[in-house]
């Protein structure tokens, strides 16, 4: 009797005769023998068809198996001849499940992204693909492993909120049983009242930007992980972004190293991600840009190149901290050893990849962060319940917010952000 | 100098002098002692300030602290003089972070279910709702954790979905930069393409009823998990939900008993979750209806009261398969040996919670899919990408959904789902 085993136990097997699930991949054929590449999900296996080991009208079948075709094979497991840790299946009966109508769409040429994507749900069948979805599962788990490992609660935040807080510009809306609701954009100001309630918490979901830019770093629909601390400063702050960093990046080497290979991915570039990272202020910063060359002067906004240039200077990621307030969120607590700036930090990655965490300690101040609010024009009703938090104990505090998607484009070098999230949703992409 | 400590760590410090920081949580005061308690998040202490321990002017300021004063307190540990394994804080010291402006708007007199949902940002300071948060986290951790102990992978599904395939009417729909979008309600179709590509997938994030209900059972937000798994079958489908539960309810028991007692929740109806649960057939399940009185006959939907009566029948969860296949959705595959009935399991939890989980083995002829959306009057266009699953290798593949809020109210023991998310999304409901 044949035990039915996924490609990923084929080792464990060697010997013995099993039966896989899967489809083919990949095929190559001579006047005796067949080789078919194939897949299970769990990895791919070649199977060795030999016109002596499997009835005439099998061997035969396999003239007529084409790209994607679902079938169980049955064989004994061999090691391979000459590849060592490597094993190979010996074909002995195959069944083919079901038939392709059609060549399949993606063949091993070029296609065109706006071709792959339209075909997104059969593209996430190819090696590559897997290669990011697995290190795509590895850094969310670590990113749970890491706050749960420490104490943290996990406390989801709402999609629907009540108000644009912010102004609707970059906001999706929706009909809310006759009230206008938007999606969130982040759920900081939940996490802070969360963390009043349980000292340390997180939130791990979905947020949304309506923004019209192009880039190879927005998606309209995007996860983030965003914890928030009682009792936090700063330095804490930027202690805890390094720390959760550095815990993900060991995470993905000790566990995904083949699909790093698969992805041609330099993975002494992630090696150097060590404590400490460097932390310049925001001043340094622009010196930093001065220097390249770079026209920013204190006050201006850093955008993605200025970023992309900072972050090149630096073998691991960058804490840049301090910006202005006048740039920054009407949240942010202002520094009291610098009047100009605001207690918060920007975690750039490495290799160019810019800001991938941005966060910093809260106003925790009723009365600033009033006037604040009133100086930004937003509307001080909608604010209410938030107040409370700092009408009713409050206490100092701190947080930050990171992007997966940017997360995962950065560890496995990707050019874009739009192959880093199973079905992206941009500005001209809504399918499938 | 003393250590800075949370209240869970207090019982590794006793004899030694700590720091903690949190609110004032509840207050007892004689003449010559205040015994503050006082939560951090991690847990709640209580500090003994005795009037020769600590300055006049601090234990006089004892006598003003009001609930929800954020401060820090030191002192030295003591084992509780007649609670064994308890410890206490003997105050030597104590600073406010922040008084409150005013009395904490929830006090421990009744308030109405309004109410409190008005200030939900500030009720989930309360020790039952940090139970039900901690239970709901590791309910969390313990569905990741066991479909990722078991090789599946993460495929998150898009929130953004292009096509009302079943009809707009409990659909949230968006304007998604000039062209409508739907916030989705199953990532299920997605799930059958990730199952394709890499065998056994899951999703786990918010979905969205825009239902009019006003039930103990409904959310307009709510978080599902959903797995999917190639070559699976129904009988496989039972057992994956059956031990997937049983995981759960273990995961539960191990770490959470002390929120557990917080909800007076029964445990030992906890205890009895164990394998095999019952598997009834719709048409056995309709006989016990009969049996109890209730007017169900076949083909009848079955409804939260008529769930309630068939799990009030068992310690466990009872499993109803094979319902008939026209009360149930097009992508259902008809069972071979009946007819009427579909592949299709539901899982009511028990003590009267009713469907928590529903599922079933997908259909996978092209065929027969074409003709079922033709007959439901759903658009063609909209299932071409799906219909691609079927005609590039199509395989028998089955999965279920999970309604995360059912499983917290059932193992909680709560009379409602409101209670089970951080902020409830309801008919009436958006705010805070």
């Amino acid at each position: 009797m044949s035990t039915l085993v996924s490609v990923a136990e084929l080792g464990a097997h060697v010997g013995g005769e099993v039966t896989l699930r899967g489809w083919l991949y990949n095929k190559r054929s001579g006047k005796n023998v067949h080789f078919l590449e194939v897949r299970d999900g769990s990895g791919t296996a070649q199977i060795v068809v030999g016109a002596g080991d499997v009835p005439k009208e099998t061997f035969a079948a396999c003239d007529a198996l084409t790209q994607e075709t679902s079938l169980t094979v049955t064989g004994t497991v061999h090691a391979h001849p000459k590849r060592p840790g490597v094993v190979e299946v010996h074909g002995t009966g195959l069944t083919v499940v079901g038939r392709p109508t059609g060549e399949f769409p993606i063949s091993p040429k070029d296609h065109g992204t706006d071709f792959l994507m339209d075909h997104r749900h059969l593209w996430l069948r190819s090696k590559r693909q897997h290669a990011i979805l697995r290190v795509r599962h590895t850094i969310i788990k670590a990113v749970r492993d890491f706050f749960d490992g420490r104490g943290f609660t996990l406390v989801d935040a709402p999609i629907f909120t009540p108000n644009a807080c912010e102004g609707t510009s970059t906001l999706f809306e929706t009909d809310y049983h006759g009230d206008p609701a938007y999606l969130t954009q982040s759920g900081q100001l939940y996490m802070e009242a969360a963390a009043a309630a349980v000292g340390k918490a997180y939130c791990f979901g979905p947020t949304f930007r309506a923004e019209k830019s192009k880039t190879r770093r927005h998606l309209a629909e995007f996860w983030m992980v965003e914890p928030e601390v009682a009792y936090m400063d700063l330095a804490g702050d930027m202690e805890l972004a390094e720390d959760m960093l550095v815990f993900i990046v060991e995470r993905v080497l000790a566990e995904r190293r083949p699909e790093l290979a698969v992805l041609e991915r330099d993975v002494t570039k992630l090696e150097s991600v060590k404590k400490p990272f460097p932390r310049i202020t925001y001043e340094e910063a622009i010196a930093v840009l001065a220097r390249a060359g770079n026209p920013a002067k204190y006050g201006d906004d850093i955008g993605g190149d200025e970023e992309t240039l900072i972050s090149s200077a630096y073998d691991r990621p960058v804490m840049v901290h301090r910006y202005p307030r006048e740039i920054k969120a009407f949240y942010m607590k202002g520094d009291p050893d610098d009047e100009r700036a605001a207690l918060c930090v920007d975690v750039l990655a490495p290799e160019g990849y810019g800001e991938i965490i941005g966060g910093g300690q809260r106003e925790d101040d009723l009365e600033i962060l009033t006037r604040k609010i009133t100086e930004h024009r937003l509307p001080l009703e909608a604010f209410q319940w938030y107040f409370d938090l700092r009408r009713y104990g409050t206490f100092p505090h701190a947080g930050f917010g990171m992007g997966i998607e940017r997360c995962v484009a950065w560890i496995c070098k990707l050019p874009h952000v739009r192959e880093t999230i199973p079905f992206p949703r941009m500005l001209n992409r809504l399918s499938p």
